[in-house]
């Protein structure tokens, strides 16, 4: 690399959760520097987090729209190259089409937008811009992840089957006071749209399933619920799957159930063998065959992950690892645009956003009945 | 006990799995004492099992209807006083019947009957006749499961909100050979009834899930499918689940999991906590909480599971022991009748069997809608 | 088999753990039948024991001594074929020794006898009889363990470098009350021999490792101690292990580790692979590579363990399932001698447990310094 | 913090593990920035380095002698406030010697020096200059072993019998090649000092076991071997443990054992309850207890490990993340020193170092003698 990739971000400011897991993921290997934001709409959380970064004030800015105008008119290698988006939802779609108007290669949180329309209209800005567009779907980013989608294109469990994926939180078992920032706004239609469980966790289920299959979701039948009073969004949920190839399965998401932390889990069957990957243990991949033993796979363990892996096996590498592999691939793909050489991402794009608004929405519309993709 | 409780078999001949079991489970206590058998239609086979049985030949019966005839004219104490029926499903129906009518307990595999008809025939005859009729959801006496059905009913986990439970098989996952005699009368529709993987592992399922909560399932919407090429029966499915106290959840059951083995699991969550098991490690319930570190709980650990232990915790228990459990009730309930004391039976019952074959009926019926149960 | 095998039994009377666990064990198979007993020393229990067992007043003894003798005077088919000893350690020598004198078989319970000078005299007894003798270090007969046996044997591991043995329990972390009757007389010098922990759980870690690799330890360098004020015996310790090979290793015994059940637990590594077993999960059987990934060899999945099985993989058998491979081992053995026939036992045999005295003996006087075994 | 903390470093040019990871975790928070170095004696490599870690020309130095003495003379706020170092063992001693006698505060790898003079030393430099030393042993930084840290010095365990603690690697069970770096110096006495495995890994354990029990050992036996042919140092071994308050234990550590990854493992038995944790699951802690049911207590859930947590439970944190938390440490200490206020570390100091370094000693010296620590 020539020289280290600049970011601006625009939310994780104080309180936010996500935003600072961006940030770790993007220091992790050194390519990347962030040199401005609008962190808040609070112009005092906006400075204190400014501060606390180190960021000079010149560059912590009140508003997004601001900030891309300033930057904008910055010379090349001072200012940013992309901006990250780590707001709640409903502001994905106005920022990241303002970002991409302005030139700015885009890290985007998911689900990406509110609506179908927006989802459409970002992506038709994607093509038009020809800008770098990376969905923070981090999970396809572990190492473990990317290895088992390997084998499976490569046909090492035969024909696919079935596939069940499940994300079961138990975090929003009772209402959210009003100081639980997170919850407030996950649970608020303005800020989440329409779905909460779905849309935030049932859309990584839905996604980790197609990005590790190949295959596409082409029916499903949705059972969600809201369980604690008052709440105005789902919370809990089951979707039967019918996939594209003939597959079947089921996706259950749920934010009520007690006791669970972010227990993702995936297991794909195929005709000659299966895997089950779980984002708590993430380091091992298992391999189920009927035939001879199982295999217990392990990061950078006879050459499995390796090449997403940053340390020995048995070091634990974990979340921000991950969501590292995305921001670095980010960084090496602007660097090679800015050498002019070929870069192939690896990172989840604007047609996964897509694709996830879409499942958001077919869940929420389903009612119990069998419905499209 | 006044002496040993006096089995006979019908069923459970050279070749077969689960008549081994029944008879290793029978034994386990040292309460039973099998006395006569009609193991198969096959004459040389059924002397056979009845030599390797250490059976004088005159017990060795070429038919159930013999052998109810014969031993009813035997005087008490040297005749059977219960029966154990360990056929395929199309034979449960008429022997369990024939056994009520001439005056002899049940033991009968399940699922219980092949139609809804019939069940409720057999339900009818258990209370016409008084007499003792024991259904083997084997799991649901495995002590740890006992526990986690104690704490739910005593209000441990709160109100309950999700139920997932699921069984992964791979057996199936191949064309069934000739030599493969389970699983050749299982994917027949003449000795299996309706379903093949539903009427057999699904069943299992729906029978703990409602055992260990207490609920009713009152609502379900199945997606089920044949996925070896010329199988007449189901091999894998998904089933969406309404419970009568608003509860939801999901079933999922497959012949066809490559790589599985009898990988039974239950998961419960309530509003104050959840619980967790797996028959392949059936010593551990684990107990999962918002507030608190979660437990694991082992058998005969702080008295879990004490009661249906026969071991110190750490020596594990398993399969068979948990089967022993449903024989030594029956054997106890036996001995109290004659002695003529009260005697509360723990095993899955005659309703449990009616309840199950319903189950596997609307699954089957329901092609993807919602179906009452 | 021409007949069921006959047993009589010392020991196991009321409040006993172990007789009942040989009980079990030898019912399972259906291939021995529990004929006579001395259960206890008190006449009382004894009379009770047999009552609740159904045995015949006539075949309940007061002493192992008038029971050999009036056995031995019934015809052969009706006396007893074997006797399974299950008493404290001191009284395993005299019985054992009076059993083979007047032409019984003979299970016995580890550790073989309190002294090294009993042991000698019992396996040059057994030498001078031909009859069969099977010390029950029962977790030699778990079927993952016969297979791992197996593979080292046959050189799949390599060379073996390294062996690391561990049997920590926590039930005696307290001084033990009357009522304790399995902690009163293992913690009784007079009755437990020269050592409790090493004596009843290390023999088990020291057969185990010496069973499993086929190798020999020859020098040891132990450090035991008793935590409990005013326990005359040890209950805990570590030993440090040379093999007859050039490996070295460690074992480590404890009945004070607070919170652990029956976690035996033994390592091999060799030049080529290493593994692993865990008698709480004694259904799996972890094989480690540095070039490959590691497998989980279940038992009956992929041939593994399967002659030593007795169920589908994924149904868990345990500890009564292991011990009964002893006892179905001893009933064939009888059999193929009273039909003439060759028959390889697989069991522990009377140098087995010559060694382990030797064992013991030799880690209580170590006292910190290498000592030759 | 006014101002991020700048760091030079010495060592982690290409081909190095260890590097990587301390410039990984020393850039997580955001808090340090990485100003000069002296990454390799080989002056291309070190360009090399310096190019890669956009680190200017000027402050990329041949050696570390001219670093200190250059960044020495830059003004404060612009020079490197700490020095890293990665190096081979033979050069900590030297490096950090002169590194403290420039003002420069100390991150040093293990074991810190290669004798025991050497280190008694160092301490008394670090004394002497009142600068602070942190010495990476970083399991102790974990979130994990910090509340099991916690938990035993408040007295929950009650009082501590035994300590186990292992650390198997396989990755050196066969000969070193040349181009294996990381293995060829750690075997080789010049660069390793008098000990390989327990030099590397046994430290880490000894470390890792006083650490979290507060204890000392007083007195150790070890058995320690070289395995592969032609190796100077031991590459596997087990040592008795006894502490100064009358725990006993062991410690094993090796190289060979074959499939093993980094796979540090700690058990501590107290008269009231027992932890266990492991480095490669490392965000759980189990709690064992004779008369409640074992816990698993989690980072970030019920309050464990949270004040040393980045991420909500479930989201795995790892290696780099408790590295880490050595590197925020030192930062936090560093301002709080330039800001004139109070600062607690909680990193490993010189004194842990001078201990390690004195426990190798005796290993080596022991040759099977238990010798005094």
């Amino acid at each position: 690399m020539k020289r280290k990739i600049r970011m601006g971000m625009v939310g994780g400011g104080p309180g936010a959760f996500i935003g600072d897991v961006h940030r770790m993921a993007a220091r992790l290997d050194g390519m990347i520097e962030l040199v401005c934001g609008a962190f808040s709409s609070h112009p005092d959380k906006n400075r204190a987090a400014g501060n606390s970064l180190f960021l000079p004030e010149s560059r912590c800015y009140d508003t997004f729209e601001e900030m891309f105008e300033k930057e904008k008119s910055l010379p090349e290698g001072e200012r940013m190259d992309f901006v990250s988006i780590t707001t709640p939802n409903h502001l994905h779609a106005p920022i990241a089409l303002k970002a991409l108007q302005n030139g700015f290669h885009v890290v985007c949180e998911k689900p990406m937008t509110l609506t179908v329309e927006e989802a459409e209209a970002l992506a038709a800005e994607v093509e038009r811009s020809g800008l770098l567009f990376c969905l923070t779907h981090n999970y396809t980013a572990y190492p473990m992840i990317r290895t088992a989608g390997q084998m499976i294109r490569a046909g090492e469990l035969g024909s696919i089957r079935r596939i069940m994926v499940e994300y079961p939180q138990g975090w929003l078992a009772d209402a959210v006071t009003p100081d639980n920032i997170q919850g407030s706004w996950r649970t608020n239609p303005v800020t989440s749209g329409v779905s909460c469980c779905m849309g935030d966790i049932g859309s990584h289920s839905e996604n980790l399933a197609e990005f590790i299959t190949g295959l596409k979701i082409s029916e499903l039948c949705a059972n969600i619920k809201s369980f604690v009073p008052g709440r105005l969004l789902d919370d809990d949920g089951d979707v039967l799957l019918k996939f594209d190839n003939g597959a079947i399965g089921s996706l259950s998401a749920s934010q009520i159930a007690v006791g669970e932390e972010n227990a993702l889990k995936i297991r794909v069957y195929g005709t000659k063998a299966a895997i089950e990957w779980n984002q708590q243990t993430p380091e091992s991949l298992v391999i189920k065959y009927n035939d001879r033993p199982m295999q217990i796979m392990r990061r950078n363990w006879a050459g499995a992950g390796g090449r997403w892996s940053r340390l020995p096996a048995g070091h634990p590498e974990g979340f921000i690892e991950a969501f590292g592999n995305l921001y670095r691939d980010m960084a090496l793909a602007i660097d090679a645009r800015m050498q002019g050489v070929e870069y192939k991402t690896e990172f989840p794009t604007v047609h996964d956003g897509l694709r996830g608004v879409r499942f958001i929405h077919a869940v929420v519309a389903s009612k119990g009945q069998w419905i499209k993709l």
